[in-house]
């Protein structure tokens, strides 16, 4: 076992402190990394306060993990010391049910195990990134290619594949029209992606605070949905709008916005049900859509095309002692557009 | 000028009565088409009642027509005299814009001409087909193929294509999951449908009263959604759900029966608006979505698809005199599974 420094919450209403955790011994197919980024997703925030359910704690959260190869057990053959490695979401799965098969672990039927708050195989709690290593089995570490920093890469792991699933599956590419609702951490990745990706890309934000950031990161057009003229100029537009905000939306109105077999994908799951007329889907025979991170395949696919695009976040680099104030920043979109944790302060 | 016989509504609250209507002189691409039957649609007694917006009176109801053509105008070339023809909801379009061109016309971006209730490129109300004849640009006459009875060929004009069309675009067939919810008018169809497909079918019916008919018409399972267990028993089964109920349901529900990648497609569409929980998208990329007739090419290979595996819809003939008890009967499901009318008796 090894004990390493974390940062951690003891309960859904403290602020998270300084802590040591236990990492298991390596198994032959185990990868230690050196953790060297962490980034701060919103989800932490709503995991270590128990806003999506009641959370296990202590509970070290961080699930866009970026370092270096440490130490690897006997078997492993797909990574090496020194190594260019990134964590996500998912630490492992079960590897045999239809959708493990298909390289969907994300959706695995036996439930996959997430990076933090998840029991693994070892029957122990995962404890995630906001620390200064991580034992992880070697088929759910990704590769970082060169050209990107492990810094801008830590937040690739979850808002990056998170953004550039849905665009892949929903086939943004040239000749497409993509809306992204939404400027933050998940909407200025799904910018950037989408513009690699070739589609005509359009920002829909609450105003035009933001517009200069959305044309630089590869915006076509950015609109106000608080201007009503946004929604009458832009009807019928789209053919994939992907919606990362969790806020309550007007649902029907978004729709509008879609083209022929056009789709709204959210990638934010507001905690109330939303309402939606029928008929708002079935006169252009329109789709309401959820997607949620992408597999293990599609995530080493998304690192290399960042890479072979020079995409990575835009990010804001704390030190651990910053943390509890980077997480009320996030709340208040007070942040350009992702904070990772430099995991070389926790101390 | 041809006056012809027909049965109309003169006002929202007031039963159908005979009349006469006229219809235009032959335009060198017009086909004159002597109607044989005319199934009734649940939609004819929403538009007749106004129910989906004023409706213009008097109002003649109908857009699953089949007959023979009577006359042809002097530059037809698609069909002639004696041929056995249908038509559908749709009885023109631009021609023009992107939806025409991909021969979705039922999307057509100028909006399309309805069979009944529509101003047409000639500045007159449409009629529809509870009449004896009809005057319909060529493009918009579908063929009946041999093999089908004209009085079963009528209903697959509108819930025929109606069905199909989701069927074939969410990609019924060997291999996949298909549930029908509702088994009346459309969902009778969209069982024989999806099982000529080759997919095995699942009908969601409130009770089990109609099951021995579900499985004549196709199904391979039968349940009883006012039986809770059924959404336990099916949780995460389905490819494509086919929504034939236009009364409000529990979405969520419905939705956690689908498989991963799953699509629930309204082709009903409830008057109040669904409350959806986006988890219920998200967690395995579901889609809500909604589909509308077809265009005329696919309504014309959904013909021959009938004509191939020998699918007509089940049907009770009546003479004009029994459309309002007929109305009566549609709305309180006493119909297995359509009335067709028999134009012979519009006199």
């Amino acid at each position: 076992m090894l004990t390493v420094n974390a940062y951690s919450a003891t309960a859904a209403n403290k602020p998270l402190g300084p802590a040591t955790i236990q990492r298991r011994d390596l198994g032959p197919h185990d990868v230690l990394i050196e953790i060297k980024f962490c980034g701060i997703c919103h989800s932490d925030i709503h995991h270590t306060r128990s806003e999506w359910g009641s959370a296990p704690y202590p509970i070290v959260p961080g699930h866009e993990i970026a370092g270096l190869v440490a130490q690897v057990g006997s078997k492993v053959t797909r990574h090496a010391v020194g190594d260019r490695v990134g964590v996500g979401c998912l630490v492992d799965s079960c590897g045999e049910c239809t959708s493990c098969r298909k390289g969907e672990e994300q959706h695995c039927l036996k439930g996959s195990t997430l990076t933090y708050g998840s029991i693994g195989k070892d029957g122990q709690l995962t404890q995630g990134g906001y620390s200064t290593h991580i034992v992880v089995t070697e088929d759910f570490v990704l590769k970082i290619p060169e050209g990107i920093g492990l810094d801008a890469a830590a937040p690739l792991l979850c808002a990056g594949i998170t953004t550039y699933a849905p665009l892949r599956h929903w086939g943004a590419g040239p000749g497409k029209k993509v809306a992204v609702v939404g400027l933050g951490g998940l909407g200025h990745m799904a910018v950037k992606l989408a513009h690699a990706m070739g589609a005509e890309v359009t920002v829909l934000s609450q105003s035009l605070n933001k517009k200069e950031d959305g044309l630089r990161l590869g915006a076509d057009h950015y609109y106000a949905t608080k201007d009503l003229e946004t929604f009458k100029k832009l009807a019928g537009t789209f053919d994939l709008i992907v919606n990362t905000v969790s806020a309550k939306i007007d649902l029907d109105a978004y729709l509008s916005l879609l083209a022929l077999d056009g789709a709204l994908v959210n990638v934010g799951a507001p905690a109330q049900p939303l309402s939606v007329n029928v008929f708002s889907l079935i006169l252009t025979r329109r789709s309401f859509a959820g997607s949620l991170i992408g597999g293990i395949r599609q995530t080493q696919e998304m690192l290399n095309f960042c890479a072979r695009h020079r995409i990575g976040a835009d990010i804001e680099v704390i030190p651990a002692s910053k943390i509890n104030e980077a997480y009320e920043r996030v709340i208040s979109s007070d942040v350009r557009y992702r904070f990772v944790i430099d995991a070389a302060t926790l101390k």
